[in-house]
């Protein structure tokens, strides 16, 4: 490592080598007055840049899947409640936009803890009559290192179950942990091919995992999401990973819609089904009662590149997520450890790897 | 029914009623020397037809999807074979023409059926002195009207198993039978939903099967491959329900990729599987071993709308089929009966509903 060179938001590995999406830039970045979001949406072709300039410009991207992911939600959420113009009542301007950034995306939790967080740092800031402004982007910038260390930490362990040659089918993008993950194989000199399923209808597997894995210099297969079943029973594959949206506290996991079905085959097949999830379970969701799942516009489903595949008249339906039984998963990879999906709730118990954790 | 109206191929409502695709033109067509196929590609926002004037151009427009489904791909072939033209050894001629039909699709058997009969009936043309041309024309003419009278009556035998107001999830487009079976249902007054989902990546379900569904005035709804597993375990389907292109004697069913993750979520809701098999199992298959399953260039899967969805350097996979193993299938609907995918074998003695069938 060349000394000068800046380390990743993790402060282990140069941030020049880091796949891009867990770079700062990758994510979301203040820039003096400006929110800066990598548009994934025109990954892996282009990096383009959106510069946001309210809360509700972040808002509706967000909303529009510019930046998708929680936690990277997370980090554009509470930038952007730092561009939040302050009138007579500031406390009341930021519920306002924090009330906004809230209602873009109900099923994770990163971003209402983001969004709690920065009204109670901004409140104690105006109590003491500090800037609440700065005191928001601090927070966020801790948030946002923390969330990369425990991330870091959580791939470290994921790759401590892997061997050399390992063969792993991915959902969606599994965010952070799996960047690190990549990472650390890497650094272990450990090979991989990682299989993604593509993850319609907005491709995050075509379009970021893979892009992160070949980045990283792994060999990389897409599939369509109707063929994980297949793979994983003609023996092409190891091991099933995917990220989780959500842990309950019972060890039921939400994570993107499709996750379930490859979690049914992984077990009928009898190969493991790793949830990386490194903040542990939600202590507010005892079980799947207390999870929402998004219905998002069904026209996604039925348009491909701005054009209708069904016959007019006929709708899409678009759950952005569905469940997985805690029977189904082989281990919730954390921070503070690799648990049974059914003894999650220990996390809350286990020594913390983070004592700085935002959200 | 006015006395008048043409009736369909399988003689029982009129041609103008049935699904298009069921229609004589929305399959294959002879029309003096020419072999008009819809190409299904352009469905459902546009009716185009293909003339075909040698058995090269059908068996290209068989290579490209402009025609699919195992049945109607056999009787496109049948027709293009009476494209070829004859030189000084018409067998030979003939024999040629076969062989390149036969390699364009490799895991569906009716083609290589009707290639044999087709064959077996110029022979013998030839050896009488008739003119093998006519012969053939008139074998595969018989041929698609046994197929769809036995489309018909699977489609009869799959609506009694439904009741009113079932709400169905399908996989690709599930042909014939499937047509019928909403010919039955309309005609019985009974309603029903039907969930198809888009099959990657040539979205026959969105594009074949819900334009089916929509035509003949039934709610139709449109999901991702991911998404059938969530809605079965949600409460909103009441029965799976596909096609197969080969059933095995031992009761495996080999179907479009993706099948055999909803199998394993209808089990695993406890939801049946019902398999639309109109002419029961293959007698050659003893089991998947004799099953090869046909490899698509893996570029339609990273390619949507002619812009490549992962980044360059990344291959797609394209298994076309996957194996779903009987204990998984509820019961598999033949012409000839229901019957437990255990004991499909039990259809080759079952007395036949067909005494006319080439495929």
């Amino acid at each position: 490592m060349r000394s000068a060179e800046r380390l990743g938001l993790e402060g282990e590995f140069p941030e020049s080598e880091l796949p891009l999406l867990v770079r700062r830039q990758g994510m979301a970045e203040w820039d003096h007055g400006v929110v800066r979001i990598l548009d994934r949406r025109e990954l892996p072709h282009r990096e383009v840049y959106r510069d946001c300039r309210s809360p509700d410009e972040v808002a509706e991207a967000i909303e529009t899947m510019v930046i998708q992911g929680a936690f990277s939600i997370s980090i554009a959420a509470g930038f952007a409640l730092a561009l939040t113009k302050l009138g007579n009542d500031p406390a009341q301007d930021l519920r306002k936009a924090a009330d906004r950034l809230l209602h873009t995306r109900p099923t994770g939790l990163a971003l209402k803890r983001m969004m709690h967080a920065c009204l109670a740092e901004a409140q104690s800031a105006l109590t003491r009559g500090s800037d609440p402004i700065d005191s928001i982007l601090s927070l966020v910038e801790r948030g946002a290192a923390a969330l990369a260390r425990q991330g870091w930490k959580t791939g470290q362990r994921t790759s401590e179950l892997l061997e050399d040659g390992a063969r792993i089918l991915t959902h969606c993008f599994p965010d952070r942990s799996y960047c690190y993950l990549l990472m650390e194989m890497r650094r272990a000199g450990k090979s991989m091919t990682v299989f993604c399923s593509e993850t319609r209808p907005y491709l995050q597997g075509a379009r970021l995992t893979a892009y992160c894995a070949h980045e990283a210099g792994f060999e990389t297969k897409v599939v369509t999401d109707g063929m994980g079943a297949y793979l994983m029973r003609s023996g092409a594959v190891d091991a099933l990973i995917t990220a989780a949206d959500r842990v309950c506290m019972d060890g039921t996991v939400c994570n993107k819609i499709g996750t379930y079905a490859h979690a049914l085959a992984a077990r009928a097949n009898h190969l493991p089904y790793y949830v990386l999830r490194q903040s542990g379970p939600d202590t507010e969701s005892a079980d799947e009662g207390d999870i929402d799942i998004e219905m998002r516009s069904g026209d996604e489903v039925v348009t491909i590149a701005g054009a209708r595949t069904a016959p007019a008249g006929v709708e899409g339906l678009y759950p952005g997520f569905d469940i997985t039984p805690a029977d189904l998963v082989s281990a919730v990879v954390t921070d503070r450890g690799v648990f049974e999906a059914q003894r999650i709730a220990d996390y809350v118990q286990t020594a913390p790897f983070l004592t700085d954790a935002v959200v």
